[in-house]
């Protein structure tokens, strides 16, 4: 199957590309880039030096790659600048996988609030949000995939089915993310200076981080009721992950073996999702370059609270790994194809 | 005035020793290291080279330190080593600034449960907890002075205040902690390697940490009433620093007019801590090497809780600063003499 | 063919395991060490966490693991031990890949100076030491392989053809080297604890380092006669990677076009040796995780020397990747399986 | 007396700032900056909260300035500016330490080659370099003065006085340097994102870094005779720091101990420069915040070369505390005044 991936010079698109490249079963056909159009793959990004397979960037033309013959797109693009490729490739049949937040949002209005208008409405119809674990059966035949977000991943997989089974409140969520820098992607900015970053833990994005749209959206999903939070995103000085903590009150009788014994029945057998023993906490540096989420609990009688706890690496489970994932499930290769190493 | 201490070898104890060095009106008399007796300070302090004034290690003999003419004591040992050292220098007249745990907490149960058995619990009613900008009238008459946690200093500053003004609820608090590796003091531990540390964020000591004694008896007497809180305290990949976070429910009523007015009242005038203008949040980075605590607040309409978060540096304004601070207030010295750079 | 790992509790082994359960042609059989023996693989290497394959540790029993069906060995302990090891392998007809250094000098003068007496010395002449794209021919048929160290790959592929062409001085070499603090192994010493490494770039090591000895051998044998070379090794505050820079008088006539011929004489269509293009230099960020080196050199008409630098993984074409790459060419596997992602 | 930092927005203007500040014996009356003219200093620099003495920046209006009745500027502005405001301040009378390269190279046809134009040539016969521990007799008189650059900082002090002693040969002199990443000034370039940084260690500027110009006349000078060298800078993970090792052939009999006694003989009673023991290697990481130089030397028997090594933090002795050493030499301050904490 031939794939291209649309908008590769950020740090997930670099990371789609090194996970496409080594896939046993896709041909990575096209890569596009309006910046480096001409210039080899491995010149804009050293580390495939030699791995490149001869690819060079091409121009980002949507009506050319409509008419192609590559059978999906990846989008790493921006939000709003994937919602005008998507309209240009779905017409022509081809298969998309989204990894903006364009068609993560089901709801108009809510996607309008954090990210302004929609430059695409009408195609919402045709997406589906798929978080691979958590996501509903029939998504499959959408041709329209949005890949959650790197927070959205962190908390969903273990706050999702506990919600789903009633054994959290909904009320009182606090969420605590801590992100490394490549969270920001590759952006030109002084915040982002490596004498800015080091050595310093911060808050950032406290009440309006633009990912609590999706991240609320889908807990309402699974919750079958709205579900508010508390999010405090924070950057910590390192390059990849996210470790979330998540503080919930038990609903009343819940105890942590209900906790663990959901969190089986949603992931055993799943590759991508390891709960770990108790007393064990997950570590970003345990799950980086993997796309693996690593998910822990603890239940403290003292407050009542349950403590939750998860790791993930922001720019593969958190993105580029995930939407390898979903590529895999969609067309019928096994599973961990290309993201085991 | 002539100053010493006692058990100089960990982190805490080096940066006690460098502001002490540069303190104004202070000599500092004698260090000791039952390690290191007899080395210049600077052969284990590199960072002193050229600058410890030819003092050497001394041993740590509780009997001639009592015998000596030394005025004031700064006790950078372990828990349970200080109370041993306290008991000796206290009846000669002595006066101490103990920065470990074993005079933090007044109720001696709560103290056994964390930390064991406490070996000189005879010495309580001599002993003051003191985290200056918030300790009660008349504690400078103890002659035995506990100097406050790092993780205690980062949470009480910011909410004290609040709890005694009722502006938040004494429920639902979630803090959570990202401190520097420090922390850990000097510990040759798999664990603290740097291999292990860097590009790792990761939650510890959940539901159990030691300093919840200390923290949660200090906000119940600022609130009048017990106060229970759920602390998540982390290990991010830097050296020092630590970025609190408080999840809290505003009380009936409560703005954040009102809590930027609580924190006017109780530290306008104090030169190390610093209340942030909306918008903006702490930042380690921005307070490593100082003795001073920035704190900023959010209110969020749609959960009804405040979002408040702080930074310090854990070595500083954690723990040696801190002492120095006590000690310029306790004997008169200009309240920032020694710790302004 | 099956495959074992012996003494895996080091950073090195823990890479070599990764590559080697997702290598596409082996089956890992076995992995020892003394003391995990008993526990599955991920939980002493959490990274491995759904993809150990459920394997577990075993006990370091020579002689049981002479006596079973493995056909290869990997040795990855520390010298001394590789050897009373290698004893009980090669006689009953194991192949052995030895990334210690008790095989690497195959002067045993030499080895004794740098690493005291040898505990195999009758074993030499069955091993050779084995950079792959140096070998010379015929290494396939030795049983007992010696895998470079990290340094010195660094070192030979840039200066190695260089010397064995005559287009460099034997005399004035000066090689300075900045490695990432994994190359000191899992050492649980208060020189590797974060607070100590952070922020710290130092030079150790100088005049007597152990790799010294196996570097001058190779150069040695390279140049056609002796070389003795001035190496500084330095530690960075960095996980993973080596970057070196070589300082050499050009030969008489030598240009940089001849340089760059000599490398493409020597590694043209080998796919981990990657010439850089004139004006770029390696950088250790872009080999992280890869078997590659890359190599540059420029010319200094102004001193008469050639600077030339190289970077790689330590963990990597440093030691483990390049024990894979090692096992590839010697079994007859594709150069590259299991080594790219 | 009455002090002004010209250009106070960068790293190196920041720590000035700064010094300047907690500085017993002058006051700092104008700090300016075009970009930041009316904000409070701590708007800009946070780590100066609560301890600005509620400053703002000023507008860079030369004349204006030199109308004041402000004694000494400093400039820390880029090369070229620099050169004009020396010339509206010096006919005012007005005293400046540059920290631009503009003035540090006596010679502008060596300038001219590294630089490009020099603005105000016809001021270069009243500027003096002034190393403080290497300066000739007599510089005091001079009205500007030219600060050190950080590499030549940490490759002058070791190097010049052996040379003007004839201890080493000068040839094949080879320099290797390693910067921490606040080196390249506050420049928000994609090259130094954190994310690019961290983990990354790797040569650059090879053959041509504009302070060759600065080290090689000042070498020259000690010497008695041209010399010519081998500069090899390198960035490493790190925000501050400079590690440079020096590979010198010995002269014909030299030996450690006379290495050492040069250095005495230059630098007994110099609180800035330190002489490790033998065996022992600087480490940034204890120079850290501090206006020291450590250095140290090694014999090789082997290779005949003294290998010298030194430390200082880039932003201190390498930049504005070297300029504050000089302000205090210059104007009958004690040499440590402000530069010990």
């Amino acid at each position: 199957m031939k794939v291209g991936v649309i908008g590769a010079s950020g740090y997930s698109g670099e990371v789609l590309v090194r996970l496409l490249l080594g896939h046993p079963s896709v041909a990575l056909s096209a890569v596009t880039s309006r910046q480096h159009a001409g210039k080899p793959l491995s010149q804009v990004i050293p580390a495939l030096r030699g791995q490149d397979k001869g690819l060079r960037f091409v121009d980002s033309d949507p009506a050319a790659l409509a008419a192609g013959d590559i059978d999906l797109f990846f989008l790493a693009l921006p939000h709003g600048a994937a919602a005008t490729f998507a309209r240009a490739l779905l017409p022509a049949g081809k298969k998309v996988i989204d990894l903006s937040a364009d068609f993560r949002v089901a709801d108009l209005a809510t996607y309008t609030k954090y990210y302004g208008e929609h430059r695409a409405p009408e195609l919402l119809p045709q997406a589906r949000y798929v978080l691979p674990e958590l996501a509903p059966d029939g998504w499959e035949s959408f041709p329209l995939i949005a890949a959650p977000g790197c927070y959205p991943t962190s908390i969903l997989l273990p706050l999702a089915p506990l919600l789903r089974d009633g054994l959290v409140s909904r009320e009182h969520i606090v969420v605590n993310s801590f992100s490394g820098v490549s969270g920001a992607g590759r952006k030109v900015d002084e915040a982002y200076l490596y004498v800015e970053r080091t050595e310093s833990a911060k808050a950032y994005g406290l009440l309006k981080h633009r990912h609590l749209s999706e991240i609320e959206e889908q807990l309402g999903i699974h919750a079958g009721r709205p579900v508010v939070i508390q999010f405090n995103p924070h950057l910590a000085p390192m390059r990849r992950g996210i470790a979330t903590t998540i503080t919930v009150p038990a609903a009343p009788g819940a105890t942590l073996e209900a906790i663990l014994g959901s969190w089986r029945r949603a992931y055993d057998g799943r590759p991508f999702v390891q709960i770990l023993a108790a007393g064990e906490t997950p570590d970003t540096a345990y799950v980086t370059g993997t796309n693996r989420a690593d998910i822990a609990a603890a239940h403290d009688a003292r407050t009542g609270n349950f403590v939750i706890t998860s790791a993930i690496d922001n720019l593969v489970k958190g993105a580029s790994g995930q939407a390898v994932q979903i590529m895999n499930l969609r067309f019928g290769f096994p599973e961990t194809a290309g993201l085991l190493h």
